[in-house]
């Protein structure tokens, strides 16, 4: 067994086994998570967290692997993380570029990983934030986190990001746009990727026209940036927009959101901590079992039902 | 303003327009939804659930379509809800071939309701389970729940449902079927649809291949039914096996179900009233702003500032 506080030490001390410990641990153990988040935390609050999100066959991960390259050229350190879907039947996330990105990990300013939603698809969104934070107190200046942004619990997860960048490219089916509908709202940045195809101009157009349908008055307008991942074009522009933006973030906004990043976490660990332990009483209890028996039955419905169960709990 | 003693009254008369109301409520107003759902409540489960879920070009608004003449054909009456993904852009749900299933709505026995995912994703599953319940209160013998089919989301809505039915076609993507993947677990009935196109058997293999990798024993087999909705092929042999699915739950594990259904609306319902109740009181408290700042400042991370904050709100 290791013991946390080695852990704590090493991924302080920004030692790279150390942090895919710490990572494994938050993934499989609650518990464990919650003593190693407590200890980095205060370490934490540095690095610049990029949301990366795009449907397969953007061209996403090389886009990655290309903007990791541009980071280090910077003399900036860099981690990643990968949310997947992932098969319950085959057990393992799709690779597919992902081992390209594989050769980055020999250079120990580059930590990649990837995450699994396997079986556990709720706490892959409180996985992925406990991650950045070990990333964030191991001293990484710019962490990424990708998924290929189809439904809600992605939209969930990218929120964790302070940059939320979205990847488009010419050609791609209707349906995977609609289905990101929800994260294109949230986007700081568009990307055309593969813009060398013909049809880029109509997709930045696309994006354009989108975006002029959202008539609120924003501070910050979205660019739209072309890219070709495969040759590197476009990506030190993109990285150059990255960095306006958190300039532009560090003017004021940037408080405001962690303020509000805070609270919604403080309220999920209250409603986390409240339910748990409540509902571990009740079930205890004689009535709940006869009023579960009532809601099968029909005489009273399930709402009705918690109220009277808390009646007694709560004024 | 129209009272909800009135509109219940319609409901459980099978009024079409009161049935139409009563969704409007709840999915606008969750206290309204409350009061109409408990009044309505004792009148639930008599239909039979089904929940259809599959990608996007799978065929499966015809599939329905022809399921419901089917079903009329047979004296049954039909209640449709519709789940769409939408974009917060245009502000509507893809119509596409559903306006030809409109069509069905001048008939009395068959009810037919598209629920928007707007800007509630996360309430779209409650409201769903909402309108199931208005639905089977107004008598109709079987109500279908159609999704995409695509992440976590749409697999709590699909729950709601008896019999899952998941549907493919030759010649769709990969990636969609590996969005799919945690549906594919939960399924009851699969159906491979356009059966007419080449590939059509390669898809029914790479269906049983995926079974037979979930060695699993099971009282129930999963079977693949071939259709072509556009003809109608196919679909009284799928009505069959959704009839024999339904007698196989009714032998025993229908009540198993339904206690666990029951449990996990209770305890639902539970989150939903202690969390709100004791997050509204601790706001109105001044050290909520106070931990707050701590947690901004990085003094102390999220989870151990609720475990201080409720310390002494639960022994």
């Amino acid at each position: 067994m290791v013991k946390i506080e080695e852990v704590v030490k090493g991924v302080l001390a920004g030692d790279k086994r150390s942090v895919a410990r710490a990572i494994t641990m938050v993934e499989n153990s609650p518990e464990e998570a919650q003593s190693l988040i407590a200890a980095v935390y205060p370490n934490t609050g540095k690095a610049h967290i990029l949301g990366l999100t795009g449907p397969g066959g953007s061209g996403k991960s090389t886009l990655i692997e290309k903007m990791i390259r541009e980071y280090r050229r910077r003399g900036k350190t860099v981690g990643i993380i990968a949310v997947d879907p992932t098969s319950p039947f085959t057990g393992g996330a799709f690779l597919g570029d992902r081992i390209r990105m594989q050769e980055l990990t020999t250079d120990d300013g580059v930590f990649i990983r990837s995450m699994a939603t396997r079986n556990n698809p709720g706490g892959i969104a409180k996985a992925t934030k406990d991650a950045v934070k070990i990333l964030d107190a191991s001293g990484k200046d710019v962490i990424i986190v990708e998924t290929v942004g189809a439904g809600q619990s992605e939209v969930e997860i990218i929120k964790v990001a302070q940059t939320i960048i979205v990847i488009h490219a010419p050609g791609l089916g209707d349906e995977i746009q609609a289905i990101k509908a929800g994260i294109m709202e949230i986007a700081d940045i568009f990307v055309i990727n593969k813009a060398d195809r013909e049809n880029a101009d109509k997709a930045v157009m696309d994006i354009q026209a989108m975006l002029q349908l959202d008539n609120k008055e924003k501070a910050w307008t979205p660019p739209i940036i072309k890219t070709v991942a495969l040759t590197g074009e476009g990506v030190p522009q993109l990285i150059e927009k990255i960095e306006e933006h958190w300039r532009f973030l560090q003017k004021g906004l940037l408080h405001k959101r962690s303020l509000e990043k805070a609270e919604a976490e403080l309220v999920e660990a209250i409603k986390d901590k409240v339910t748990s332990s409540i509902i571990k009483k009740l079930k205890r209890e004689k009535r709940f079992e006869e009023i579960l028996r009532r809601i099968v039955d029909r005489e009273i419905d399930p709402v009705s039902a918690a109220e009277k169960l808390l009646d007694q709990i709560l004024e």
